[in-house]
Formats: C-alpha cells, sequence, structure tokens
C-alpha cells in the first residue's frame, strides 16, 4: 500500500465548491489503495485579507502575533476539508502544523523546519485516517506558532514526503505543471514532463512561481520525487526529479529545459568607485545587514583609477536599497548612483548546457537579430541570465522560446 | 498592584477602528497601576460567517473539525489586538485558549473547563505583558482544540478571574450593563446598579443575553464580582456580585430586579396520555437522550384516567422535538400533538419575592387588566414565568415594568 503526499494550493481551496472538488480528488486517491497525508495552504485570498487589517493596526506588527493572525487561514482549509471528507464518508482528521509534529527554529513568519516527529499522523495513517495537515505552520522552541515563509506549505509537503518516506509527492496547484515559459505570455509554452532539481531551483529562482525554491531543495536533499500537477483535471503534470532518474529514462536530456523572465527587479549602478581593495564585499556586505538580496552584480574594469558596480535587487527593496545605496555612495566619494526600474532579466535554463559550451554564444545571437540590447550578463552552470530593457520581454522570451526549439515535443 | 480581567465581545472588536479602541481602553488600565489579562471573543460576524462556510459543506460537520474552524476567529482577535497594543508603545503577548493553559473535557464544540494551569500567564504577567488570551477555546485530553460553546469567552474572563484570583473582572460589550428590561423595547428600562448572582442567573436563562449563565455560575461559585460596562463609554455598569454583597451595602433589596422576555420558545401539547406511572419521565428521557433542553413543563389533572402534558422548547430544536414526540405520542397511544409557535415567555425576577408572597398575584392582576391571556405559568423562588401570545409581548413587558415600578430609580 502506497503512502501519497498530495498538496493543494490556495486557489484549490478557494471556496467551498472547490473544496468539494478536492476532497473528492483525495477520496479517489485513498480509494485506488493508498494512504492519504494532505497538505493545504490557506483558502484564497485568506492571507492578503489577514494581511490587510494587520496593515490597518499597524505598519510594524510583532511577527510573534503575525505568526498567529496568519496561521489561523491553514487551520480553516484544513476544519472544512476534512468536514467535506467527512460528508463523503471517508474518516478523517485535520491537524495544525504544530499538532502534525513540525516543529522550527524560533525565526518567526520565515521559520526553517528543524524536526518532524511524525509519530502522531504515524498513528491516524495506521487507523485508516486521512490526515490533512495545515501547511505554512509549525511549533517553535517557545511552543509559539510560527510560519514559514509565503510559499509554506509546498516546504511541509515537501518536508513531510520525505520524514514518512512517502512514495510520491503530488503538489496540486492551478496550472498543469511546469512549462517551457509562462503558457500566460507565450502561446507556445509547452508543459514540461520532466525536469531536474537544479533546473526547477534555477527556474524558481528566475520567475517561475509554480514551486517555493526552499522546498525544492529539501526535495533535492532527500530524494522526493514531486509531480506537480493540475487540481481541475486529471492531466498528468510535470515531474521534479533527479538528473540522474532523468539521464536514466531517457536517451538525451534537452538542451534547454525553460525560459524564464523576471520584471520585479530594479538596477542600481555605482559610477566612479574608487578601485580600492574588498570594495565589492564592503558594499555588498552593508547590503545585506540589512536583509536586502541582491542578484545580478557586474563589476566593470577599472578606468582612471575609477570603477563602476552595478547589481540588481528585488522592486519591493527599492527605497530601502536606494536609501543604503546613497550612504556607501557618499562615503566612498563615488561620483553618482543611477537607478533603472524599467528592467526584466530573462534567464535560459537547462542541465543540457553543462556539455554543450554554444548555449550562451546563440542566446546572445537570437537576441541580437531581434535588436534585444543586453544590459548585464550573468550566468551559472545551467543558466544564462540578461538583463533587458523590460519593454522588450515579450519580443526576447517569444524569441528565445522559439530559437531554442522549445515550442516542438523534445 | 491589583490584577483585572478584562473581557471584549465580539461587537468590541468587529474591525480594526474598534480594536484599536479596546486597546487604548486596556493601556488605560495598565497605565492606572494594575496588572491586565484580556480576554477576547472572535471580531463581529466572524464566527457566523465560518458557519455559514461550514454549512456549505455539509450540514452535519464532525464536532472536532467544526470546533478546528471557530478556534480561528479568536486567534484572529488575539493577534490583532495585540498588535494594536504594540503599536501604542506597550508590551504585550497574545495566547491561545491551549496555551494559557485552559484545560477542557473531551466534549466538543460546548466543552467544560476542567482544570486552568495559570503559570505561563503569570510568567508574562511578572515579565510586565499585557496577556491577550484567546476566549471561548481550550485544549482537551487529546491534545485537540475544543469550543465553550456560545458565549464562552465569559466564561474563559470568569474562571480566568478565579483561578488568578483577579481583583475585579470587567466584561465589555456595546450595552452599558444590565437593564430591568430589555431598552431596545422599552423605552423606559432602567440600568441596574447592583445584581446578585442568582437573579442574574434568572435573567440569562429567560432571554437576556448580556452574560452567558455558565459563566455567572462560576462567578457564584469562586465568588468572582464581575462589572458588566460598555467599551465605548466610561459609565459605570452594573455589579454582579453576592445577594449578601448587596444586602450589606444597601438597606433594602429591591422586590424585583428585571422583567425578561424570549421569543425564541414554541409549546408542545400532548393530548390524551394514558395516566400511567413514570409517564412524565419517560417522556423527557427519551427527549433529554437526543441533546434537547426543555423549559417549562405543565402537566394537566387527570381525567377519565387521561392527561396532557405541555412543554417548551427552543425553536431550534422544533423539528427534531416534533419528531421525537410523534414517536412517543403514537407510542404511548395518545390522542395527538400540538405545536404551538407563537408563544413567547416572560419572567418577573428579582430575589425580593423570596421574603414576599404577593409577587406572582400582582403579576396575573397586571397581564388580567392589560387583556394577556396566560396559557403556562412556572416559578421559582426568585423568578415567575409566564407564556403568553407572543403578540402581547410588547404589551405585558411594558405592564410589568411600570406595575412593578422599575422605571424609578430604586
Amino acid at each position: 500500500m502506497a503512502l501519497v503526499v498530495m498538496k493543494f494550493g490556495g486557489s484549490s481551496v478557494a471556496d467551498t465548491d472547490k473544496i468539494k472538488i478536492v476532497a473528492k480528488r483525495i477520496i479517489a486517491k485513498k480509494k485506488d489503495g493508498n494512504k492519504v497525508v494532505v497538505v493545504v495552504s490557506a483558502p484564497g485570498d485568506t492571507t492578503d485579507d489577514l494581511l490587510t487589517m494587520a496593515d490597518k493596526i499597524t505598519s510594524n506588527p510583532p511577527a510573534r502575533e503575525m505568526d498567529m493572525l496568519l496561521a489561523t487561514g491553514e487551520m480553516i482549509s484544513i476544519a472544512l476539508l476534512s468536514m467535506a471528507i467527512d460528508a463523503m464518508g471517508e474518516k478523517v482528521i485535520s491537524m495544525t502544523g504544530p499538532q502534525a509534529g513540525i516543529f522550527a527554529d524560533a525565526v518567526h513568519t520565515r521559520a526553517r523546519i528543524k524536526k518532524i516527529n511524525p509519530q502522531k499522523i504515524k498513528k491516524q495513517i495506521s487507523k485508516n485516517n486521512i490526515v490533512v495537515v495545515a501547511g505554512f505552520q509549525a511549533l517553535n522552541p517557545k511552543g509559539d506558532i510560527t510560519t514559514l515563509g509565503r510559499g509554506g506549505s509546498d516546504l511541509t509537503a515537501v518536508a513531510l514526503a520525505a520524514t514518512l518516506k512517502a512514495d510520491s509527492c503530488e503538489i496540486y496547484s492551478d496550472v498543469d505543471g511546469i512549462y517551457t515559459t509562462d503558457p500566460r505570455v507565450v502561446k507556445d509554452a509547452r508543459k514540461i514532463s520532466y525536469i531536474c532539481y537544479d533546473e526547477m531551483l534555477e527556474m524558481a529562482g528566475s520567475g517561475a512561481q509554480v514551486l517555493q525554491s526552499r522546498s525544492v531543495e529539501i526535495a533535492k536533499k532527500f530524494g522526493v520525487e514531486i509531480h506537480s500537477r493540475s487540481t481541475f483535471n486529471e492531466n498528468q503534470g510535470t515531474i521534479i526529479t533527479s538528473e540522474e532518474k532523468i539521464r536514466r529514462d531517457k536517451m538525451e536530456t534537452p538542451l534547454i529545459s525553460g525560459i524564464t523572465f523576471d520584471k520585479d527587479n530594479v538596477k542600481f549602478t555605482i559610477i566612479d568607485l574608487p578601485d580600492i581593495p574588498g570594495l565589492a564585499a564592503k558594499i555588498f556586505g552593508r547590503v545585506a545587514k540589512i536583509g536586502i538580496n541582491i542578484d545580478v552584480i557586474i563589476q566593470s574594469a577599472v578606468v582612471n583609477k575609477k570603477i563602476d558596480i552595478s547589481f540588481t535587487a528585488s522592486r519591493q527593496d527599492m527605497k530601502r536599497t536606494r536609501l543604503e545605496i546613497d550612504r556607501i555612495s557618499s562615503e566612498l566619494k563615488a561620483a553618482s548612483v543611477v537607478c533603472d526600474d524599467h528592467i526584466a532579466k530573462i534567464s535560459v535554463i537547462g542541465i543540457g548546457m553543462k556539455s554543450n559550451p554554444g548555449v550562451a554564444a546563440q542566446m546572445f545571437e537570437i537576441l541580437h537579430r531581434k535588436g534585444v540590447n543586453i544590459e548585464v550578463i550573468s550566468t551559472s552552470e545551467i543558466k544564462i541570465s540578461c538583463i533587458i530593457d523590460e519593454y522588450d520581454v515579450l519580443k526576447a522570451v517569444e524569441a528565445l522560446h522559439k530559437g531554442f526549439g522549445l515550442s516542438k515535443e523534445n
């Protein structure tokens, strides 16, 4: 008898009709002869509604109270979903994150799972119950409720699948799986059948929003195979698994798996910095200290003992970044700071490029032919990212998607 | 330094503006030199909204899941209220019922508090924190969240006040205190300054909805003095305390403290039952078994070895009661069952009537003079209730209120 972890996102439980659809789906899985553990997010806009309420009260709420507030969303989901499953005649029990034995560190609003004690879940499974667990939440060492950050329900699902040694981990949402690029933007986008963890990580980190990065990291670490699929149809989705498994099962891996784009970035350039040792460490140490994540960094060649440094940061951190960079710039006696918020990052991702050095050149050539200007380039072993003007995004993504042959079945 | 328990009802925290008003009020109490423990209900219509959602899923939800669902309402309140207090610069910590050490029995949706372990609250008080506790909820022996039934937040407040040996227990709502009758119905209704536990119990059990009966029982048992007052003004409210204390402080107690009415009843009459021994026990034992509370019972004299039995039950139980009574009636070969849902119960309540036997006669005389027909009468030591036609309620209440001199200050 197989053990399946099924995770349903907020849009899958947005209203009572959808909750009933989800309940049917879970029961079908049980009737197929599986033991089933379900992880569920807060219904639809609940989390946003709660955040709006908090924001009306204070712009700076204590993190502990924020977690107390946000944890209610998933509790509503587990209770309603369990009622629906019970009403359809199957044995079911709901559990909050703390009740399910999920323990996290003491960092509120973005805690990390430290340990899962699966005894209570196992006991309920052995009683033939479907177990419905609240995603996104855990108990910290003080006995307080804590939350795992946005997308934390994916993490709950993967961590439970790892701890329970589940036979599969199915992550349901309102999309069919992982696509070669955003199907809302490029009509030709094609669903990917298999993608390896590292590619998925690069895609999640470059704008694809189907899966949360940390959950993919945990899946990779513990070898949990994820099936990303739709709540509302029976189509096969995308399997996220190890590179080895994909290589073993298929003759060749594709050169490129997907194209992502991300408009959530702004670019800062500090002009005419003195070329002193440890300059980058000094600047980015200061920025890291105030909790700002930097993405692409590029440093110009030295001209007259002066250099320029450019980097991109998240749009939502723009004001705070600007303040800190202005301060650093005046301390270091740089000439000026320029901020460009009309940029976008497009990335080409594929494990195939490890053994195929021509991909970068091919990408630049495709963009050049379309008249797209590249401002900054950054590469990893399996990804090439370019910062371009945000107005060129659609043109660039379509050209790359076609140029790398992603529209055809590989 | 006094310890004050302050309880705020759902209408007091219905929106973020009201939550801020409540936060200010709590901080003022703290700044007056008190230690403060706050108990709070779910915001406004939250509980009803949650019930509506559950009802869309199933008409028969598992009680455990219902409690999981309903407990979220108070968690939202404690989180938002704590944020508001924190934003105004006072130290505060929120606690769910389970976190506050409130343990109940295993009966879901109407659990009884078994034990309170106040260590965690005391520790936070000693750290100079305002402690904000979720009302209405507790932990049961299985480690599940359970709820204390409607109005359960009052119970939480009084039980905490008793356990913590609080110097006062203030119950805030959108009304100024306890009135001689419903001020929305009778313009002349007057706020009562002092009322004893037993009178309050009779009033709560007869239609006055300001305080939950069980909380008054607990207050009486542990000698907790309750101050029922408004969230939105500084007026002195009503003190609910012991008869002894009222007698000690005042020369005389009033004959009558209040008039209540309750339209939430239906009357059943089983006609021509055989006069067999244990008849009433048989009927009401069966009704009690399916969880239906019976209020007034009246049995006719025996005529031709046949008797009639009438009783009233809550309107919401009407269908279930009817089914069971029809069954019993046919088993016992009674002639028929009549159900009247156009009735109301009016009650006259006062400890003064213990030593004054003329009250009942006075009540009947007042009603008679107004042309109000009395269908059933039931009395206790400090209460006389009459079942009348519901269309006569307003006329009856006004006449009794005036007739017993309640409009004037006593």
